[in-house]
């Protein structure tokens, strides 16, 4: 007898499985928010999680290093796994222009890889959720994605969140307002985004260091980034008079008021946004609004639903200027946060009743009684395991936590009756078979 | 100005995007088989897309080169593109024994990747759909998913088809009753399952040529063969004393048997199924019960659902031996089939209403009216995109077959009213803001 090798079944960190437990209540969570999605008008799109690589990168070498490239052995295609759904909808309206409506509202759930250093809670592989509306330059548009972003998180029952809310333009008008060059707007935006983690201090010094500011050139970006204590409508005053130097500013300053009245004709109430003008949203293509989801009650899990408006995304496929305004769900991370909450509660099964097949004899009435649960819509199971007695079977039914447990024996077949038995009052009546549903819906 | 060069959004051959015409009918046809696959008591498990590839082929090489491989520019990790959802859900037997229940029956959706040669229906990227319960040896089991696929194809509105039962022990016994080395098997059966294909004589010249059969053992196999066109109990009856020296025959034989009354009483009904000697499914791993489900109005679609027993697969990753029998939607020809029979209708859209947004002046009354309706839970939108006119976004309704229009410009603002278009009857109304509600839900 040779020896077998066995496999290791563990999983490449940085990835990871969802157990019946955890994956029962996911799904119910993602319903919930794909429910609101489709009631917001928004269409569902499925795109390959494979794309060619250039199609992904779009040639810039950064995001190389960060891509999972795939392919056939021996095969030399340039094929990669998705890092976003972005870029895969800004193929897609450019690939079929004329079969898609105008505006374009879409959303899209599905996996995306990075080839990031796993660390807790930050994983290869992750579900992404997105709406965007493709299409529509007008602020209304921003302003829909907003109440969409209110409505998924009041109806996921999340009460403590706030919106905050900023515009592009305004940070880009930074370089004309303290006055260093435009080229190194992107750093100085990168530090500031920093501001929760590194602090005022280390934000001061990366600014030194990296961007060179000098002591003047600080002041005015504090006096900028004090305003942030205001109410918004405060903010929009001050930062009027502030940045009027600045053309580029003063177009995300109106545009950022007249979306915060758009978003309030939405029903959102003020206690649920506020404008930050900190807020930056790391990516690139962010070009006007952009905005970010905190939870008041655990500010440290971070954003769980963000976004903002691109409208440059669409050209790395064709001349074409086509505007765009998106927000993406963080599944993982709102998931992890309801259960912080005690919003979501793990459970084991969503089957509501059990039938149990011990007696060999019976087993086609067993096979009767849950048939005839199913054309009930009544979620059910007959029990197919190892166990051949009754208690052994009557223990899985405990652990599986499932509600009601169904008896029928050979005495059951030949009277045409059953045992049912209420796992948690630990009551058992004897019913005939013609009663069984209306017994069993009373008791789920 | 330099020439920009564009990169071609088409996507690689073997892949395809699912714009929402087809998603929509396509995720309710999924979701239609969830919601029955959960009646059943399966439990939704997710697993990566990403898994090590010696997880994945076992070693086999055979499996390597149609494996999507994954990896980061640089890394060295053997990471692969999973295939199937078998492999995996053995994986997670065999590393989460504690905590699954036992017997464990889930299902699990997504995308597989194979390295096949694109043709038409077949895709490199495909969603797999699959049913299984594993740690169960009972043929109730078996069963069970037979019933599983009744009710899933019934519930589909699929009339006309037929799941074709056989075991794989049956055909094993086929080197005792003709009398060849066991090793052959393999071939035989992989010809056998050609014969819809490559017809008797097809199979005749490559027994023939690849097992060296003579005639009088080809005769031997068409009279196993030509039991196919009796009725199932007739083949029970006459493959009974057939293959009476071949003991594994015999056991296949008795476990089908059992197997049929088993299905019977779980109400699947008779011309549904038939046994059917020829079927192996060509997956090596099966080991009993193999089914398939053929359209009789559109055979040449081939099997939309099926699957088997397989008791092996565990014992990649430990010395366990696990029990399992399971069976796979083929969602992609599935979908084709019931759009060829009329049984899906594609739709642009499930919105019911749109607000038009015409008037600046009344864009906020419009954005009350769009809130109102989806907080009645109304699957509606507000016009963003860039017309600027009634008449134009009038067309935008009717090309997305959005069948109530809702105007509203400042007059209807100033009096409190909304215009209700019927797009079918093509009937309009000025009603009341309290009363659109109302109004909508009658038209939808």
């Amino acid at each position: 007898m040779t020896k077998q090798k066995y496999i290791n079944p563990e999983l490449e960190s940085g990835f990871r499985d969802y157990l019946p437990e955890e994956m029962i209540v996911r799904q119910m969570m993602c319903d919930k928010v794909r429910a609101i999605f489709e009631r917001f008008g928004f269409l569902p799109l499925d795109t390959p999680g494979i794309e060619k690589e250039e199609v992904l990168t779009g040639g810039d070498a950064n995001f190389t290093k960060q891509i999972f490239r795939a392919g056939l052995k021996g095969g030399n295609e340039n094929l990669a796994l998705r890092f976003d759904l972005t870029v895969p909808l800004a193929r897609v309206v450019s690939l079929y222009q004329d079969k898609l409506p105008r505006p374009f509202k879409r959303y899209q759930m599905g996996k995306c890889w990075r080839g990031e250093r796993p660390q807790a809670g930050r994983f290869r592989e992750f579900m992404q959720f997105d709406a965007d509306i493709v299409g529509s330059a007008r602020m209304s548009a921003d302003a829909e994605i907003i109440s969409l972003m209110y409505e998924v998180m009041t109806e996921l029952g999340l009460k403590n969140f706030l919106i905050r809310i900023n515009n592009r333009k305004i940070l880009n008008g930074l370089s004309d307002f303290i006055g260093y060059d435009s080229k190194s707007n992107a750093d100085v935006l990168r530090i500031i985004d920093k501001l929760e983690k590194i602090e005022w201090d280390g934000v001061v010094k990366e600014l030194k260091e990296v961007v060179k500011l000098d002591d003047s050139q600080i002041n005015k970006l504090k006096q900028f980034l004090d305003l942030r204590e205001l109410s918004s409508a405060e903010i929009i005053n001050k930062i009027s008079q502030l940045m009027s130097n600045s053309i580029v500013a003063m177009e995300g300053i109106n545009e950022l008021v007249e979306m915060t009245k758009n978003i309030s004709a939405l029903g959102v109430p003020e206690q649920s946004w506020k404008i930050d003008l900190s807020i930056a949203r790391g990516l690139g293509y962010y070009t006007a609004t952009v905005f970010e989801t905190i939870l008041t009650d655990l500010p440290s899990i971070g954003s769980v639903f963000s976004g903002g408006r691109y409208d440059d995304l669409v050209s790395r496929f064709s001349a074409q200027n086509i505007p765009a305004v998106g927000a993406s769900v963080g599944v993982d991370r709102l998931f992890v946060a309801m259960e912080k909450l005690r919003l979501i509660k793990k459970s084991k099964t969503f089957v509501k009743a059990v039938v149990l097949n011990f007696d060999k004899e019976a087993e086609d009435y067993c096979q009767k009684i849950v048939t005839m649960l199913r054309k009930n819509n009544i979620d059910s199971e007959i029990y197919l395991g190892k166990e051949v007695n009754l208690k052994g079977q009557l223990s899985y039914a405990l652990t599986q936590e499932i509600p009601v447990v169904l008896i029928a024996g050979d005495k059951e077949k030949q009277t045409n009756t059953v045992q049912i038995k209420n796992v948690v009052s630990r009551e058992q009546k004897e019913v005939h078979f013609e009663d069984v549903v209306k017994i069993v819906e009373k008791l789920i």
